[in-house]
């Protein structure tokens, strides 16, 4: 009788490209068992009554209340998951002192597996109720406290893609925190990958293991050498932090003569499944590489206020077909939510257009043409993070997974300012990307299941 | 018996100075019938436990739960009460067609009263909501409309400072939009002031009109010349843009052949009651008009990244010790809240410290020594507002008003990722401000009355 598992209906809002926002106005979502959409049906669509007669009143069947709309769940190419225990703090020290005052002796605590499961829970809790329904995540240099971290993914249903950090170095990395050495970093990455694969089996949304160096500068030749054969031993995902400030840029200028892009590529770290995170230095040659390569740029527009020294010319990497999705960075960035991170990323491309010292004279402050609009801000943390994962994640259109946030923009708590019932769907949309805050969040569905509700 | 309407207990954070918190831990505020905070007693105080015995099991007592906390209400300086209706949208377009096309049509709508209350009853409640117990609005042209909002803000118990706009000239303002002609916007401006002061008379938290030419493009000389004699003739606030982008400061300088601030100085616009919006263009000479004159800047660093072409340094401003507070300027700022504007005020002064452009060496790329701290940005938002309008707000301690936001960090829907019971209290406040939204401020006190609970 039902051929679907779950008909919605409602109206949506999707990229259609970069710059335009697709609006299917209160059409229906046909979700089978596999949680994908198979099919979107418009209301002029001859079968749409039809649809509607026979999943009406059944449990199958779900109606957005007026007001309410369907947005694709956010993609978040870069989160520390075990920094969220400090988000907030301490964003007024340089990188330097931060990592080794604050970053290094919390993550330290994760081999404390108690410890790691009250942490992990409830970032990935707050991360859902942020509307985020995929993250790519930088765990700890622990085996099982990360592997912990993918079976929490895997159990609160987000799709998690997780990484095993790496350093190796005993030069570069405190004793209290580090791989034992380079042999035992690889065999606890091939180990993870192997269990998380193994976890993925039973896992519908998915979940995935990445081999992620921590950075060029915590790692040996030997150890990046060694991950990039395993990338490609287990085809797996591969992050990283590429090119992110004046330090880090210049310091693998330093070691290998070539930038941070070129020395990944070397050791077999650039790969269609490889995002890196920040990339604000990134050169035209190495903008090149990453599109040849299909690598993606993990864009962190609010941590990089604090950590990279610039803003990254999105508008020029875009149009160079570089794929690019958004990162909260926690905790770098301080902010769980992909709305924030959507605002800064609009304006910081505008403060990198207009430039902002007012003692130069406007034509010499900024650099022309960098601003990028709302709308492809919204791309960036949606259908650009699925394009980034090679994912058919999001966007609301056949074959994709039912992904999504519900939006309810007649809050009584927390209207939005919507004074007019015949307003533009437009200004609505900008409304939301603007305005949402969590608790307008009411739904929150990975793979055609519910995973968050308020 | 009960000396006091009102004794609270609980740990407070309150501005030191700029760059240092107070924090008051467990104490309890007594608060008099005025809604003043008549004394702060410390738990080692001779008469704590006393005061304790006196007032527990009364009505008058209220004590903190734990993991909440006080701050002081926010002092929003800047505010365009009937542009909330379009807050978050065409914010991708430039400033004149803003105006034009969305912003001149909408104000023109509150020659209805019927739509005024509307937006005006929802702008006040949304920002008692986000915190802000104080706030500098702009209205529109029009009389009646402008004291409905001061009405508004008086009987929902927000400390409301209102101008009715002037903007008299007929060559730079559209016909469906403005001033009937100068006569009739001076003889409009003096009958709002006489309205609201007499509204005062019964307003506990006060309520205050405020002189309000648009800015310069759109008024006359004689226009500005009778609203800096109204000014002083009545001794009101003053409110105006002044430098805001390259346009503006440019526009001023080629009428008067001078900065907007000595020509809003000529006019008799700047007194030690007036705030002026952004002022990013603010020369060395200009800033120390500012001083000299008590003229404080509203700056709202939201809002600065759609259309100031640049960051305000502020840090070099209160370093001359120019009055400074923050504005969230609705809808140039798309956020009615004001710890938006905390964060962005911080993340906007690294990106002038640092620069933007990463074509650029480091050391040519930004402007030393530019950054502030999340402890300045609060200051701003909080003591540096109330040191700007000259109010005995934006503090807790004796003497000043019991404008107060209650934080709640342990929210079972939002709770603040603090795992550690004896987390750092400043680690706490830091994650407060970065991490804080409307839902996590459960009650908010204006004048010693309970204005804002959920
Ligand atoms: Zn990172
Ligand atoms: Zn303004």
């Amino acid at each position: 009788m039902s051929k679907y598992m779950l008909l919605f209906q409602g109206t949506s809002f999707s990229s259609k490209s970069p710059k335009e926002i697709q609006v299917l106005r209160d059409y229906l979502y046909c979700i089978n068992t596999d949680g994908m959409i198979e099919r979107v049906v418009a209301p002029e669509d001859a079968d749409y009554q039809f649809l509607l007669d026979t999943y009406q009143g059944t449990d199958s069947f779900h109606r957005l209340e007026e007001g309410q709309y369907f947005m694709p769940g956010f993609v978040d190419l870069h989160v520390h998951a075990p920094q969220w225990a400090q988000s907030g703090t301490a964003l007024d020290i340089p990188l330097y002192d931060w990592l080794n005052t604050y970053t290094f002796p919390l993550e330290s605590k994760f081999s404390d597996l108690e410890f790691a499961q009250k942490v992990y829970d409830d970032v990935v809790s707050t991360l859902l109720a942020n509307g985020t329904t995929t993250a790519l995540y930088f765990a700890t240099v622990h085996k099982e406290a990360s592997l912990l971290l993918a079976q929490i993914c895997a159990s609160k249903g987000q799709r998690g893609l997780v990484g095993k950090v790496v350093m190796d170095d005993p030069e570069q990395n405190p004793d209290y925190y580090r791989d034992a050495d380079t042999s035992t970093a690889l065999a606890d990455t091939e180990e993870f990958i192997i269990a998380v694969k193994e976890l993925a089996k039973a896992t519908k949304q998915g979940v995935y293991p990445v081999v992620t160096p921590r950075f060029i500068p915590s790692c040996t030749d030997e150890g990046l050498k060694g991950l990039g054969e395993l990338a490609a031993k287990y085809d797996t995902y591969v992050q990283s932090h590429c090119s992110e400030s004046d330090w880090a840029h210049g310091y693998v200028k330093d070691r290998f003569q070539k930038n941070d892009a070129f020395a990944l590529h070397d050791f077999g770290l650039l790969r269609d499944k490889s995002v890196m995170a920040h990339c604000n230095f990134l050169d035209d040659p190495d903008a090149e590489l990453f599109a040849d390569t299909g690598t993606a740029i993990a864009h962190c527009p609010i941590s990089n206020a604090y950590f990279a020294n610039s803003v990254i010319p999105v508008a020029r990497f875009h149009a160079k077909n570089v794929e690019i999705g958004l990162g909260s960075d926690l905790s770098g960035g301080f902010s769980p939510s992909l709305f924030d991170n959507i605002r800064q990323a609009v304006m910081s491309s505008r403060m990198l257009e207009d430039g902002v010292n007012t003692s130069l004279p406007a034509e010499a402050r900024g650099v022309p043409e960098s601003r990028i609009t709302v709308h492809e801000a919204f791309y960036l943390a949606t259908a650009g993070g699925g394009e980034s994962l090679s994912l058919p994640i999001g966007r609301i259109q056949e074959n994709y997974a039912w992904d999504v946030q519900v939006i309810d923009t007649r809050l009584p708590s927390a209207k939005l300012p919507i004074f007019d019932e015949f307003e533009d769907i437009q200004d609505i949309f900008q409304k939301i990307m603007y305005l949402a805050r969590p608790e307008h969040i009411r739904e929150v569905w990975v793979q055609g299941e519910k995973v968050h509700t308020r």
